[in-house]
C-alpha cells in the first residue's frame, strides 16, 4: 500500500479522497491555491502545500508545482480527483516517469478515450454499440435509402457543415425520406454554402445512463451497475440516481458487458465510467468514457456499499477485482448543490456562507467542503456540495430527498436547493418520464 | 393513515419523528417547553404548541397540556418518542379514552413489562429464558447444592437484605459451595441482621444484547436482529452496534424467537426491544423489554434499511407485519454525543454551541437537534446528537467512525467526542472483547 497520497484537487472531492485515505490509514497531502487556504481539505489533510495562485492554470493545472509538492512531502501516489489534471494523459505519463503512482489509468488508456472519434472506432471494433450512421457524406437519395433501411427509422440527416441545431431533419419513415433529404441539402447549401449531409440513427427521447466499471492491473474488469444522469442543464448534470428508472436486469447485463468490453479494449485500470444514450426501446449507444472518478459516484456507493475511492486506491496498489453477483439495496439520488441563483438564470453566487446547516437522519449523506463562515472563491466551479439520499424504493428516496433539501439551510449565497425541491415535486420526474432534454422545458418557479 | 401526528417529545428524537412524518406526508405538531423555544423540532414541524415551562413535570410530563395541544391542533395520533411519557401505561390509556391513537402498545402491555418481577414471571411462563435461581430464600446447604447443580455453576449467593455489592459470593464449583454458603450467611447476618440468602445463576462476562421487534395489531410479531449495547457508563449506554460481535446465525434465531415470544406474551403492538444478557457460552437471559423506540434504533435501520419510526406509525395505523428473511448489510455503530466533560467525570456542559460542524461522506449519519448558535438548556439530558456510521465490516466501521468523530467539530461546550475517539483506538473494543462492566475500567486519557 502507498505511504502517502497527494490529492491533486480541491473542494468536496479533495475532502472525499482524504476521508477514505484516513479510513485506510494512509497519510495525505492536500495541495491548494492561495484562494483555497481556508478550505476543509487543507484543514483535514495531514499536510498541505500551497501550489500557486488562482486561476487554475497557475496552480491546480500546473504539473511541475504539483510534482514538487509530491517530492518535498515524499508522497508516492497522486489522486487526481475529477476535472483539472484527471484526464490529462500527459500528467499520468509524467507521474510514472517520476516514480509516483498516478491513481488512474495509463496515459495510453486516457488518450484512447480522450480522442472521441478514435474512441468510437475502438468501441465499434470491440463490439460496443455506437450510434450507427453513414460513413461520412451521403452522396445520393439511393444511398440515403439504403443507409436508413440498414440502421432503421427514425434517422436524422445532418448538414456536414451544420451546427447549433440548424441543417437537421429527423425522418420518421421511408416515405418522407425523399423530401427531407432534398430539403436538408438545400438548407445546408443556403445556410452553410455546403450541400453535404450525413445520416445517423436518431436516438429518440434518450436517457443518459452510465456504467461504473472497476479494472485491476491483471486484466480483470467488473461493473457495479448504472447511474441515470439524464437531468442536465446545458450539458451539466444536475441530479443523478441509481438504479435508472428505465433499467431491467437484462438491459443491465447487456450494458454491463458492453462497458466491461469498452474498458478492456483500452487496457483500462482503476475506476471509470462508460456513458451511453439509451432510447425508449432500450437500444443503447456508447457516448464516451470518463477515465476518472465522477461527481455522481456516491449514488453507486450508497446502493452497492462499495467505497469507490478505496477501490481506486486498491486497484492502483495491485488488488485483483472479481465480478460478484451485483447486490444493490434500494434507490439513491444525488442533488448537486450549486452556489447559483436559479431565479436569475443560474448565475454564480460567490461570497461568504453565513449559515450552513446540513440535513441529517436515516440514509442521508452530505459531501461538502463548505461550512458556516466559508467564503466561496469566484475562481472555480459553483458546486458547494452534494446531497445524497437512499431509501428502499425510488418513490421513498424522492420523498426523503425533498425533506432533506428542505432541511438544508444555507444563508449568504443563493443555491440550487429551491430548484431541486421543485424538481422533487414534478410529476414527470416522479414517474421517471424524462430525457436528456427535459430540463430545457422545466422552468423554475420561485413562488413554488 | 393519520391526519396529523403530535410529537410528545423534544430534542433529536422529536426531530427524528418529524423527519419520517414529512417523508410519509403526515403533518406534525411539535410541543415544546419555554426552554426549547428555539429548538429545531419546533422550527421543522408544521405547527408548534408551547406546553409549559421546565422542568419536565410542568410540560413534557404534563398529560393534560399535551392532550390539550392535540385537541386544539386536531392531531389524531401522538408519538411519545423515548423517555418522558413513552412508557407510562396511563398515558396510553388516556390517549385511547380521548380517541387519539397512542403510537405504541396498549396500556396493559406497557404495564405488564413495566413491573419487572411480573415481567420475569410472564417470560418464564412463555418459555423465554430468565436468569435461573432459587424461588426465594434457600433454607439449607442441601437445598443450595440441589439448586446450584440444577442451574449449573458458576452461581451467586446473595443476601436477601443485601445491596450495593455487599453480601455476595460467586461460587465457581460445588467444592467451594459449603464454605461460600456459610460465609455468605454469616456476612449477611453481621451486615444486615438477616441471615437469609438466595441463589442465582452468575452470568459471567455478559454482553447486553437486545432484539428489535415489530408487532402489528393482528397478532404478528417480527424481529429485525440484534444490537449490542454492552458499552455503558453508570448503566447509561454510550455506544451501540449491530450486529453484535458475539452473534452467530443460530443464536440470532434463538434470541429472535425468544423476543418474538416475549412480545406475543404481552399482546404487544408497535416497535419494542427485548433486552437480554448473553454470557460467554451464548446462554441468554431476559432482562427487560423497552416498550418504545430506543435511542440506538438507527444502527438497526442502517443495516436493515427499515425506517423504524415509519414502521411504528404504520403498525399503529393497522399495517400487517410479515417476517421475511432478515437481510443485513454490513455493520453499524452509533456513538452518543453528550454535552459532558470527559476530563471532569462527565459533568454536564450546558451553554451555547458556538461552532457546530458535522461530519459527512459515505454511510455517515448524524441525528441531532443542535446547530451553531444553539443554547443547550440545563433542564434535560445531555445528549446533543448521535453519530452513526456503517461499513461492510466491523473493522471498517470502526475506522469510519474514528475519522467521522475527528471531523465533528463542536465549540462552546465540552463533549464526549474525545472519549469516543479513544474508544475507537482501544484494542479490546476493536477485538469485541468487552462486557457490560468494561467502561468501569476504561479510563479517559485527555492527552491521547
Amino acid at each position: 500500500m502507498f505511504n502517502k497520497i497527494l490529492v491533486a484537487n480541491r473542494g468536496e472531492i479533495a475532502l472525499r479522497i482524504i476521508r477514505t485515505c484516513k479510513e485506510m490509514g494512509i497519510p495525505t497531502v492536500a495541495v491548494f491555491s492561495t484562494a483555497d487556504r481556508d478550505s476543509l481539505p487543507v484543514k483535514f489533510a495531514d499536510e498541505a502545500v500551497c501550489i500557486g495562485p488562482p486561476p487554475s492554470k497557475e496552480s491546480y493545472l500546473k504539473i511541475p508545482n504539483i510534482l514538487s509538492a509530491a517530492e518535498i512531502t515524499n508522497a508516492d501516489a497522486i489522486h487526481p480527483g475529477y476535472g483539472f489534471l484527471s484526464e490529462k494523459a500527459e500528467f499520468s505519463r509524467i507521474c510514472a516517469e517520476h516514480d509516483i503512482k498516478f491513481i488512474g489509468p495509463a496515459p495510453e488508456s486516457i488518450a484512447a478515450m480522450g480522442n472521441k472519434s478514435m474512441a468510437k472506432e475502438t468501441m465499434e471494433n470491440s463490439g460496443v454499440p455506437t450510434v450507427p450512421g453513414s460513413e461520412g457524406v451521403v452522396e445520393s437519395l439511393e444511398e440515403a435509402k439504403k443507409i436508413c433501411a440498414g440502421i432503421g427509422y427514425p434517422c436524422i440527416i445532418k448538414a456536414s457543415s451544420g451546427g447549433g441545431g440548424r441543417g437537421m431533419r429527423v425522418v420518421q419513415e421511408e416515405s418522407s425520406l425523399k423530401q427531407a433529404y432534398s430539403m436538408c441539402k438545400n438548407e445546408a447549401e443556403t445556410a452553410f454554402d455546403d450541400p453535404d449531409v450525413y445520416i445517423e440513427k436518431f436516438v429518440e427521447d434518450p436517457h443518459h445512463v452510465e456504467i461504473q466499471v472497476l479494472a485491476d492491473q491483471h486484466g480483470n474488469v467488473i461493473h457495479l451497475g448504472e447511474r441515470d444522469c439524464s437531468l442536465q442543464r446545458r450539458h451539466q448534470k444536475i441530479l443523478e440516481e441509481a438504479p435508472s428508472p428505465l433499467m431491467t436486469p437484462e438491459l443491465r447485463k447487456e450494458m454491463g458487458d458492453a462497458a466491461v468490453n469498452a474498458a478492456k479494449a483500452v487496457d483500462y485500470e482503476g475506476a471509470g465510467t462508460v456513458e451511453f444514450l439509451v432510447d425508449k426501446d432500450h437500444n443503447f449507444y456508447f457516448m464516451e468514457m470518463n477515465t476518472r472518478i465522477q461527481v455522481e459516484h456516491p449514488v453507486t456507493e450508497e446502493i452497492t456499499n462499495y467505497d469507490l475511492v478505496a477501490e481506486q486506491i486498491k486497484a492502483a496498489a495491485g488488488k485483483k477485482m472479481e465480478q460478484k453477483e451485483l447486490k444493490m439495496r434500494g434507490h439513491a439520488i444525488e442533488c448537486r448543490i450549486n452556489a447559483e441563483d436559479p431565479e436569475h438564470n443560474f448565475r454564480p453566487s460567490a461570497g461568504k456562507i453565513e449559515v450552513f446547516h446540513t440535513p441529517g437522519g436515516h440514509s442521508v449523506r452530505v459531501d461538502t467542503h463548505a461550512y458556516a463562515g466559508y467564503r466561496i472563491p469566484p475562481h472555480y466551479d459553483s458546486m458547494i456540495g452534494k446531497l445524497i439520499v437512499s431509501a428502499p424504493t425510488r418513490e421513498e428516496a424522492i420523498k426523503r430527498m425533498k425533506r432533506s433539501l428542505e432541511e438544508f439551510i444555507i444563508e449568504g449565497v443563493k443555491t440550487t436547493i429551491p430548484y431541486h425541491i421543485q424538481l422533487m415535486e414534478d410529476e414527470n420526474f416522479k414517474k421517471g418520464t424524462f430525457n436528456t432534454k427535459y430540463l430545457e422545458e422545466f422552468k423554475f418557479n420561485p413562488d413554488n
